[in-house]
């Protein structure tokens, strides 16, 4: 298998985007990717695309023809990819497979969400969908009371950390405040937190990711054919994992850690030859607050029950130990649910790069991304490496 | 790369099946390849789920983790591909990428599609997502409409051939009268295609494809695993081809031509060695009946102009040169979107492993399938080889 790396980027500005359709996201941020790249489009011989649920909020499938044809790509060979909020990284993780075994040489991953255009009910309904619909949506649960669940059931077996949980929100909103591309730009407390509307106990409005339009593209390219063209700016993928679990919290033998993300994790740390000790930085999935603390522990980050302590403690900030979601991660940059793996990778080579300006962190070397699909029955991880 | 060649196959019988929920299609026509394959459920490392829109007909996305859990498949990563109908050979070209590549060496592919329970209205919404939405299902277009556009085109360009397109129906029908699983299980006549509802002038109902409930599963592995566990019935895939081109009919440079298909043959016969003359069946992608006749033409089967006249002379019957769809295709089995590409592989295999019984052809060396997605949107070929 062939080194492969990330050669170019490009995001849209995260938020309700009125007046932009599907096709206007996927050509802004397309395009901008692929001039980032500095590449032709004539060189890109596949499109991998990710999006959950533009069938059932815009009556819009097949986004992989729709999005070639709208970035002038020609009979290039294209395919969408779904597995819930984890689609824009199973885009990357296909794509990536097929750079590795020499498939194609350079490929354009992207994403793409329009949800803020429709009612709540219809946007809580296509959410659910990412359930089991005859075990849970269709009995009442939606994804906040399943998050809701899981953190009870963590309280009880690890103590109550609610306070956590909302500095976790607050942390996300300070960081993006400094990424322009950020939905949220509003600085809360963790009063703000307490106090927010009460969704499923214990989570208020503001434990929660947001509802979000945009898009996000990444082009890839075995790393030698990116040497060949003198794109010095590659950031190489050293690590990729991919697991599952039941799709049903029903299912799973625990909750308050995610089997997938410790499959996952264990897979892409071994190709990587790395531990979590190694990791910089890393985007991990925070649909909600409790998840993002669990995603630390499983991802070995802190040890089992002490993900709460370790964000308490700074460790998780911009100048801590392991900065977590600099971009401001799903709660506050945005959850835009098909982009948002790549929108994840888009940080993380960003800081690789130390383009990140404001929110720059001082020692990047090597990223982690992590991104959750449902109740975590499906995650992708990737760890990239600027050296 | 290596080798890969399908170990198992199964599939439900297709057709309006009430009683049995997308889980209970998933269950059947994947146990069934299991078991066919002669291996343990726990020698399967990956789940590649063929699925068009049960996001939309049956609010289920997430469609790998519900079948991984159905099937009792554990951690395995699993995830759903999208093309519309070529969902399934989508499905099918990855996991054959990943087991080449070497990222597994035992691979489930599914598809599954659930469609009869909805209204008629909601059916053809949900299928005219396949297009573009803004520029052509928000304008009244559906895809018999779109078919039957390129039907009236080719008779401008080719002569009229609307006999032939009765036959190639008539001829559908018969050979699924042979096929136990197939939906259809009656005789036409070429009059009856005449005399038909209309659907979209030339287009009569009996010239679509059906709405269909099924799934098929398939199970490949590294052609050396297989071997290594004495399973000689393995069927080898030797080409594979993927290919796209716009989304939209105006933005096609032919309609009567499918670009798509001619790029993915082309790699595909490439990479066998072969040439149309060499492939002794094919299962091809007959939404309409045009669209049949056109395919045996961009394949290479007729000359182009040719293939209404291969199919009056018979060559596509089961014992002509090259018979056509021998399950009873789309139009006669059946057309369970997110399965349709799997259960074509199903019929290949089956004819090349000689268990086709009543409608068994004589020499079934080599099969191709050819699905595509959209007005050939999306194209997916695969070559398999008995010998």
């Amino acid at each position: 298998m062939r080194s492969v790396s990330v050669i170019g980027i490009g995001e849209t500005k995260m938020g309700r985007l009125k007046t932009q359709t599907l096709k206007d996201l996927i050509k802004e941020a397309g395009n901008k990717a692929i001039k980032d790249a500095n590449i032709e489009k004539e060189m890109i011989q596949a499109l991998y695309m990710g999006n959950f649920n533009g069938a059932y909020w815009s009556t819009q499938s097949h986004m992989g023809p729709l999005a070639s044809e709208t970035l002038g790509l020609g009979t290039i060979p294209t395919i969408r990819t779904e597995g819930a909020c984890a689609s824009g990284s199973l885009a990357f993780r296909e794509a990536l497979i097929a750079v590795a075994a020499g498939v194609y040489d350079v490929v354009l991953v992207g994403g793409v969400e329009k949800m803020t255009h429709q009612a709540t009910e219809k946007i809580t309904t296509g959410l659910a969908s990412a359930s089991d619909c005859l075990c849970e949506a269709d009995m009442g649960a939606t994804f906040p009371s399943l998050f809701a669940m899981i953190a009870n059931r963590y309280f009880h077996e690890y103590g109550n950390i609610r306070k956590e949980m909302a500095m976790a929100a607050v942390q996300n909103h300070e960081n993006a405040m400094l990424n322009p591309n950020a939905q949220m730009q509003k600085l809360i407390t963790i009063d703000d937190v307490y106090n927010g509307f009460p969704v499923a106990s214990p989570l208020t409005v503001f434990d929660c990711s947001l509802i979000t339009d945009g898009a996000a593209f990444i082009v890839i390219a075995a790393t030698d054919v990116a040497k060949d063209r003198g794109l010095n700016r590659a950031i190489k993928v050293i690590g990729s994992g991919h697991a599952g679990s039941a799709l049903t919290l029903a299912g799973k033998k625990t909750i308050t850690t995610f089997e997938s993300t410790l499959k996952a994790a264990e897979i892409a740390y071994k190709e990587a030859g790395l531990t979590a000790k190694d990791i910089d930085l890393a985007e991990v999935h925070d649909c909600f607050t409790i998840t993002q603390i669990i995603n630390t522990e499983d991802l070995g980050f802190f040890t089992k029950g002490q993900g709460a302590k370790g964000l308490a403690e700074g460790k998780t900030a911009r100048d801590g130990i392991i900065p977590i979601n600099t971009s401001g991660g799903l709660k506050a940059k945005g959850h835009p649910i098909g982009a948002t793996g790549l929108s994840q990778i888009y940080e993380i080579v960003t800081q690789l790069r130390g383009e990140a300006g404001e929110r720059q962190i001082k020692k990047a070397d090597i990223g982690l991304s992590h991104n959750l699909g449902g109740t975590a029955a499906t995650c992708v991880i990737n760890i990239f490496s600027g050296r």
